[in-house]
C-alpha cells in the first residue's frame, strides 16, 4: 500500500465533502439542492452548452447530469433544448432566474475558498493549482 | 472574483467526482453503493469506532453517516452497537464480510491513485500532501 497516494486521496475527498456541506447549507434557502449549484455556476450568462460537454467538464456521470438538469428545469433555473447543430443532443442555458442566482453562488464559493486557503501565499496556491491540474489531466478521459 | 481560488476548488471537485465514478463502477459487483466504500475503508479490522468521530473524520454530515451505516448494517458489512462508555452514542465495527471486502476496496483505491498520480515524483507528491493538509486544517472544524 502506498501511504503517500492514500493521503492525497483522503484529503481531496475530505475537502470536497466539507465543501458540499458548506455550500448546501448556504444555498438551501434559494432552493438549490445538492450538486445543482455546480451546473448553474458552469453555465455562461449569454449562451448555451451541450449536455455531454458539460457532463465531461464537470466529471459527472451523464445519467446524473440528466437527472440534475431536469430538476433545474423544473425549478426554472435552466432551459433545456435540442441542439441546432445536432438534433440528437441537448443543450442547456440559464433562465433569467438562473442568471440572477449565479453571482450568489459565486459569492458563497468564494467565501468557502477564502476559508480553505487561509494563510497560504500566492506561490503556494500556484503550486497547488499546477499539481492538481496534472492530476486532472491524468484522469480527465478515463 | 479570485481566479486562483476558483481553479483550486474546480480541480478538487473534478478529481473527487471522477474518483467516485471509477470506484462505484469497480465496486458495484460487490454490492457496495455510492459513498459506502469510504466507511468500510475507514474502519479498523479489530476494533469499533464512534459514529460521530467517524462522521467528523470523513467530513460527512452526521445524518448522512447514519443513513449509510444503516444501509451497510442491512448488507451485513458492519455491526452497529451502543457505546459501552457512553450509552447515548453508537459505535460501528466491521463484520467478517466487511473485513473480507476491505482489502478489495483498498486495491481499487490504490489503482485509482496510481492512475491519478502518474508521472509525479515523490517530492511533488509530498508537496501536494503538505498543501492539502493545510487546507484540511483550515476547514476541519467548520
Amino acid at each position: 500500500m502506498n501511504t503517500t497516494n492514500k493521503q492525497i486521496g483522503k484529503s481531496i475527498s475530505f475537502i470536497y465533502r466539507k465543501k458540499q456541506i458548506y455550500i448546501n447549507a448556504k444555498l438551501c434557502e434559494y432552493g438549490i439542492g445538492c450538486s445543482e449549484y455546480m451546473y448553474i455556476i458552469s453555465l455562461p450568462l449569454d449562451s448555451s452548452v451541450n449536455l455531454s460537454y458539460l457532463s465531461n467538464e464537470l466529471g459527472v456521470d451523464p445519467a446524473l447530469t440528466t437527472k440534475v438538469i431536469n430538476s433545474l428545469v423544473k425549478k426554472e433555473f435552466v432551459y433545456k433544448h435540442r441542439s441546432e447543430n445536432d438534433k440528437r443532443s441537448f443543450e442547456v442555458s440559464l433562465t433569467e432566474k438562473g442568471k440572477k442566482i449565479k453571482p450568489i453562488i459565486r459569492k458563497v464559493l468564494d467565501e468557502w475558498m477564502e476559508l480553505m486557503t487561509k494563510g497560504m501565499d500566492d506561490k503556494t496556491k500556484e503550486s497547488i493549482i499546477e499539481n492538481l491540474e496534472m492530476m486532472v489531466k491524468n484522469i480527465k478521459y478515463r
